[in-house]
């Protein structure tokens, strides 16, 4: 039922806010799996997905103690291929995916300890790493400064290219038919009056508690989206989504991130063929080269708050740390500099499903993906069409419900 | 006379090729001296104007040797307040003169032995300089570095917002009556048919010789211009202009400029009052202080051809040099990174004038003034109305004619 005076313009089964890749990719399966689909975006994609830099990198990115990440994370690796060959086949586009693995290399004695450590624990999950000394590495990558200390290949860690991939998700949820509206989700609406205008109408949410259920969205514009299955993949806004618990609303931070975008001049052969991952004297600092012939450089994690301004010290120790291993990088062009709002959670887990203490039922979160957006916007988008439909997703998602960060939470 | 089968669309008594500060400024004088002029600006304003840093420093920008140099720009300097007045009454617009001086600093005790003999030229040209040890530039500037070994206050250089100026005169010479074409000079066409169409009558150049006499100017998309003088101020495009003396187009080359535009994030005060100049071990750097909050940090100075690039490596060294005088920089904003092309000569001195051997009547020269573009247009708008008008320029210009570069050289 609309609200007092306000038209409900667009119906919907399924509303998902948020139009990065997480949102995108899951309104494309959804609307795939026959649903009729509406992505709230009030841009044309985010800043963190077009900021990216598109690693598929499961275990670079997993800490030790963090197994069931890892878990999760080599799900969605495994996954990936083929979620973009049908993508790649939908559209006619290629999104870049490249295999070629990640060198990581450390500069000094110290930054090699600590690889050395992070393989072991990679061997532990069973995955590939490959140690190579100065000149192994350097036969791999030839403009690396012979100052490297040694490395390690890992043949398992890929990248795409996050920006193609954005743009054909994009087509491919509108060839399935996905309508976007062009504006941001400010609250989820309930049946049980939230919004202080809907009426209650006592239906339980999927916790069994009396939470009311989703009957829609609400838009930043004062309009209104109707849907009796609300996503929430609105990134590092998330917790700006009102009608959510105040605990999960707390959850999800904004984590900055600034990289640079650096091309080669006209004339000069590409100076990279592996992603390279560099720690510099304890800085972490990546390299991703694309086919185009773009270099990626990232990236800064800085908490921030909501900023998006580019700054002369990330700028500065970017380039630095990526001139210190790849020397040759003062030859670019220095085509971009930009940043990005990752969204963060208190355990850098992603918040994916529903079913918890005060969420509505009907209402499913997809954020909190961290670093890790685009690796796991497939497997996202799986597990959230699963729910959507009645199905259960797959195991390694389980720690990842949004119930972890609501014991005893009320509704707010 | 038209050439065969081009129609001349304009006439005017003047033309002026290059929109950059010294063709608009050359431009503004000329017409409110009561003369027709056209300004033929490829774009709105040129990449050197623009990219400029805007100092008006006449003495740190001349070497041991050039006094000739010195002295012009100690004219320019001399000049120039009351231009920028009569130009900020005319357009109403504050172009952001500022006299708080300019603060070398030295970083290191070679830096040091350096400015000190910089310092001991100037005064030989009776200026003022004022030595300040670490503790009093600080005190100048609480934001300096203390491993600033020392330095020297120039209270009579100062700084001009270079992009605030360049708008201004534009608004300026469009108020007194200047026609700009919108396209780029690709020849000056004489009287002798030297462009193979026009017929010969054997006007003799202002040297005496017969070389024929200026009848306007080819464009690009095939047009002219029609004129009886034409004024060559195209900045580092100048050596691209036909119908000069080919030892004329081979002086002026174009010297790569990278610089950044950095600004202070909402809230933070100013951090920087004087213009500074730093030697950091041997490399200069500079950061100049806008009234908006803009800091100016540049410049490269690169051999590299018409390459406008920005480089990763240059806007690194940037960065690095301005942090290690000012470490707040590292909090700013990187707003813009760019680069632009000055007009160099062979002896780093401007050219300005017409007569000499193998030059048309009716041409002048306005180019080749390398760093000093800005500091040098309200003197070279001088210069150049006076040749324009009949009268003989200021005395300091003599050394400055093209005709040195041009002994016993043909016309081609």
């Amino acid at each position: 039922m609309p609200a007092k005076g306000v038209l409900v313009a667009v119906t919907a089964d399924v509303v998902i806010a948020g139009g990065g890749v997480i949102g995108t990719a899951i309104a494309w399966r959804a609307a795939a799996a026959g649903l009729d689909v509406v992505l709230a975006d009030p841009a044309e994609g985010d800043a963190a997905s077009l900021v990216a830099a598109g690693m598929l990198a499961p275990v670079s990115e997993a800490l030790f103690g963090e197994g069931a990440l890892l878990r999760v994370n080599l799900l969605a690796l495994a996954r990936f291929p083929s979620f973009a060959a049908e993508l790649e086949q939908v559209t006619g586009h290629r999104v870049g995916l490249r295999r070629e693995g990640t060198l990581a290399v450390a500069y000094d004695a110290g930054d090699y300890a600590a690889l050395m450590r992070l393989t072991a624990f990679r061997r532990s999950a069973g995955l590939e790493a490959e140690e190579l000394d100065s000149r192994a590495c350097r036969k791999l990558e030839s403009f690396l400064t012979p100052d490297v200390h040694g490395g390690v290949l890992f043949p398992g860690d890929w990248s795409v290219d996050n920006r193609r991939y954005a743009a054909a998700l994009r087509e491919a949820a509108a060839a399935a038919g996905v309508r976007v509206v062009r504006d941001r989700v400010t609250a989820v609406l309930t049946t049980d009056g939230a919004d202080g205008a809907a009426s209650a109408d006592g239906v339980a949410g999927a916790d069994g508690q009396a939470h009311g259920r989703a009957r829609g969205v609400a838009l930043a514009d004062g309009g209104e989206i109707g849907a009796g299955q609300v996503v929430v993949a609105a990134g590092s806004w998330s917790g700006a989504v009102h009608g959510l618990p105040a605990a999960l609303q707390a959850a999800v931070r904004p984590v900055k991130g600034q990289l640079l975008r650096l091309r080669h001049p006209d004339g000069m052969p590409p100076v990279l063929t592996h992603t390279i991952r560099a720690t510099v004297r304890g800085a972490d600092v990546y390299l991703v080269p694309r086919a185009d012939g773009e270099v990626i450089v990232g990236a800064t994690q800085e908490e921030r708050g909501p900023d998006l301004t580019v700054t002369a010290g990330a700028v500065h120790d970017l380039l630095h740390d990526a001139m210190s291993v790849l020397p040759v990088t003062s030859e670019l062009v220095l085509a971009e500099t930009c940043a990005g709002l990752r969204p963060g959670t208190p355990d850098n887990g992603p918040i994916v499903g529903g079913a918890g203490s005060g969420i509505p039922g009907g209402v499913l979160l997809a954020t909190g993906h961290y670093r890790n957006g685009i690796l796991m916007s497939a497997a996202t988008a799986d597990a959230i069409v699963a729910c959507l439909t009645g199905q259960p997703p797959a195991a390694e998602w389980e720690p990842f419900g949004p119930g972890r960060f609501l014991a005893g939470e009320e509704e707010r």
